[in-house]
């Protein structure tokens, strides 16, 4: 245990992201609270921003910059994609960084260029660490890759019957509804008020979304099957809170009880994925501003299909609190520090 | 053409499906609205029950009876499952019955009695006359049942695929988002407001919910190949509309190309069904209040799907404009009479 | 009667209010959509900026000239603040102009100079038939400046009290809710739908809201006694319509009764304001998509204070549904066609 | 400070206060939770009512006696009025008892009568702390009755100026829009989320409303003058947020800067009152889930009115986060133990 504070930096401080990072930083036990900065809106105060983050309502945004970001434990990026490589190369190797884009996500150059048309800056621990594997990584590590939220979703929803070789990775198809804040604070038309109450959407619909391949990435850790993912992302009117559903064809003779068998197994020791009892089915109110996954898990025996429904907040579990669990494990503290399991609802 | 007006009835006035039906019929040129009925609300007003429905306010709602539902040339019924068959028995063979319910849409008793519980009432001419095959025995019907609003989307979006043979049929599935007006007006816990706003949920998983077996009956009706679906409903935070993912592996070396031509031409000369310029992706708000049915399709080529898109108004053409249009088709009036193509937006 | 359809053409086609007329256009039985314009939007389809107008989705939009807009019997000017006039000089005098902006609502430059802090262009016959002595100017008129929303609501809501001398018109409170579309379609950060969705603010408090000098000059044409109005706009987690609150002290001995008469009374011949039945409030719901005003009176007895609560649709009957409306009066058509009592609910 | 945690009972754990109450001592470090009653769903977990209390899912609910109840340091009782004092009564008198519905929190007998029907049960030191002259009556105190949500905010925006001699408290207006979840989780048909989603509504207008008198109440402790105030609630179509637009005509020669005085000197220590800086106004989404109110104040120079907004969370501050204040100050913890300023935002 740490005894003197932590100080963090938050870059990206104006975003939905960096907003939620200080949410949480500021319910942090170890942690004081450094440099906020920003690119467009340097220079206003937070309050006039993120006038729900009240303790730090007069702190005056700085300049993005590496003088600005340096002296401190830990810096979190929530910076546009491209943007964190530069940080990463001037701050010393031991602070930690905590990347919230993607640049670091993904380990295929081929596959980033594919999808993001710029140059592979490479990979860093992934920061999952209920995903099999992924914990030892991010335990000291000192640059953490913040997961996608719809691959932290989907990705909790479809391990656990991955591993137990119950499903057929060859075929799978997610659906992943998302609230608006998924699309960032940049004012843009169709994501004005008018446009998304009351109304459902798709985009990046066609094998053309980003995370697509984050998804078959981590789901290509768990076994050594061919993957295919069909991923389709919706854009739901709710401003938080992801809701995916997840299918894949189940193996010969796997029953209803094999799958909740290797739910109950994969996840009995993780605090923050939670399988539901049966009959209840996740909602993402139930996890709105908490880093909790709830799963639920069916069998559709007349398709032959696994279908397993995963809720998480998207800029929670989804964002901030992963990185915030991952700071935890950089830093050696208890993983679950300054995080909460409860959702806030109704 | 009718020289007199239409007297039309309405049985559930005060639910969902009703109020939608009396709001078109209230811009039908043709229709003169008779008995308004309802079960517990009988006794009351409209106005106090449906206020959007002014020209209607001061309209009493009767007891469902027989006697009440005579004597009209059209008789709505949005009616709880199972209470179809005592009216269509006691009314005229002449007397134009629109089944909103679910009574008689599914052909094969068992299937119905395995998903219902009850005994099998029997099938009328299924109301969905984009359905190719299905137009012709809806002209001049007296008996139709309206179809669910799920297998509506869900069908359109996937029949053009399934006759020109692009997709196996063998491996559909079909995640709908729906908004809470397909779950009724009674009053339950979780689809209180305080609930639903904000919030995306799952129901009906794997498998069981009923509209699961009426989407695969009627891709039934246009191929000889097998067809098996995973259907997932979600209940989505918005009053009204379904968007609807539908996806299906494609045949050997089908290409976008392909899927485009296939879905023009099939709707072509349908005045309710749209397939949006290349880009452009259905949106619930677009299709508002109108008979209209959006559709986008693309193509992932790495995970060897098609992917639909469609959405459409749940209360609209999903039900009421559903059944208004087959009343015109019954009567011999032009099959768009009182109904609109353009949405309610923003 | 009009023999041979109007023409008529819109400019502004791109945003919300330009949209309504539009959607309300589609449905006239008298009307020839013509030219259609747009600023940044000029030279796309309409169909990709508001896919729910399906039948005209393939229009081009053009740029807003005067050039374009010449030839039309009808021209609706839905465009920013100041920009009318140039073309009302241009446009011959036999055209119909209806100005959906605030350019020509308020009589005294003064005034309009203080709210807007740009020259006074002049003013228009007000489109509010239903306030006492309007619907004669309008009617056959050249010119007419369409209503703002929030003073649609509130004369409507206050003055039958106001007119039957049953209220103090020098101590008004109204205070209004409105749907985010009121703001218009331009991308600012705070109409994003993850700020408005699940939240209420207020904005242009204390008598700044340009909106507010506006209901004092409707109801200064009612009484001789001085008018002041306490204004309160606020911002609803919706895409449409208004709920004002609107409250004033009674004479002395005013009953709930006096006030219900003078109501039923000033609107027993309007065909699209509607007074409740006593123990029903207002909803937006219920007048959505229509050109219904729904109001509802009550007598707080301890305060002193009349009670009357309004609901509009802003982009219907708050703004198009008005220039439709005023459309019809100005041609000499019946003053209802192509509009609507009936709300598109839930 | 206790050594030992404090045991704490809450009746009524199954509606949106008891679990908002839960959530807020879930993360409250000096206490353990200990017996959680209900109603109608006495018998089932908590976690199929309240599934984002995770930790606390598997606990069943218990029967809401006195004997259940028994043995506690603190019992929070959230039940439907007019039940309370039985418990009260059966209680020890060492027992903390924190009650949320309103039972003890009118003094006069006759306004209770008036406004609740039922016999007076007496009154209870009233649990808002800001209120001048109450913090002290809560200090150590035994019995608390919480504040309505409404009054909560009205009261709190309102007193500065009141207290300052600033405002005429003859003519106060207070236009409140709240959440849904202030009416509860009991399923009405007007509760629904496809009848409050994209609607605004009035309720309890005319005087009627019974958080009229308890705002008189409190302003009436702060002043001799008279206290009228004309109230409106109105439902706004979000979860959860009050936003209260608070006007009163202003004293001769009142300034804007003398507002803006009273309210920073009013609550300069106040840890949960928030006077934004000019030109930022309050927003419910701020203050989502915290214990926060958020304040801004206007001159209307032309109406001769003080505009006052405030914003709180109905559920939070509104009522769960004032009894854990409560609970503090009764039992000599810092007052804002397990209480937090920031708000869930977006």
């Amino acid at each position: 245990m740490h005894m003197s504070p932590i100080s963090v930096a938050v870059a990206g401080a104006s975003g939905y992201a960096g907003g939620e990072v200080l949410r949480l930083l500021l319910g942090h036990p170890e942690v004081q609270i450094g440099a906020l900065t920003a690119g467009a809106n340097a220079g206003e105060t937070l309050g006039s921003l993120q006038p729900h983050l009240v303790p730090l309502a007069d702190r005056v945004l700085e300049d993005t910059t590496v003088e600005v970001l340096s002296g401190h434990d830990v810096v979190f990026l929530a910076l546009p994609h491209g943007q964190s490589a530069q940080y990463a190369a001037a701050l010393g190797e031991d602070v930690v960084i905590i990347d919230c884009g993607a640049d670091y996500r993904l380990t295929d150059p081929g596959v980033w260029e594919k999808f993001y048309g710029t140059p592979h800056a490479g990979s860093w621990p992934y920061g999952l660490p209920e995903l099999p594997g992924q914990r030892a990584q991010l335990t000291g590590a000192r640059r953490i890759a913040v997961p996608g939220c719809y691959p932290t979703v989907s990705s909790l929803a479809l391990a656990p019957a991955v591993v137990a070789g119950l499903v057929d990775t060859s075929d799978i198809v997610v659906v992943a509804a998302s609230g608006t804040s998924g699309a960032g604070k940049a004012a843009k038309p169709h994501l004005l008020g008018s446009e998304v109450m009351g109304s459902m959407t798709a985009y990046g619909v066609g094998g053309v979304h980003r995370h697509g391949p984050e998804i078959v990435q981590n789901l290509g850790t768990l076994t050594d099957q061919p993957v295919k993912v069909s991923f389709t992302p919706l854009l739901a009117p709710m401003p938080r809170g992801i809701l995916a559903t997840c299918t894949a064809p189940v193996a010969e003779g796997v029953t209803l009880e094999d799958l909740r068998t290797a739910y109950l197994k994969a996840y009995a020791d993780e605090p923050f994925v939670h399988l539901l009892p049966e009959g209840q089915w996740p909602a993402t109110k139930a996890v709105h501003g908490s880093n909790s996954v709830h799963l639920q898990v069916a069998l559709d025996e007349d398709a032959g299909r696994a279908v397993v429904i995963g809720a998480v907040d998207n800029l929670a579990k989804g964002t901030a609190g992963a990185a915030v669990q991952c700071m935890n494990l950089a830093l050696g503290l208890p993983e679950a520090t300054g995080l909460s399991t409860v959702g806030v609802a109704p």
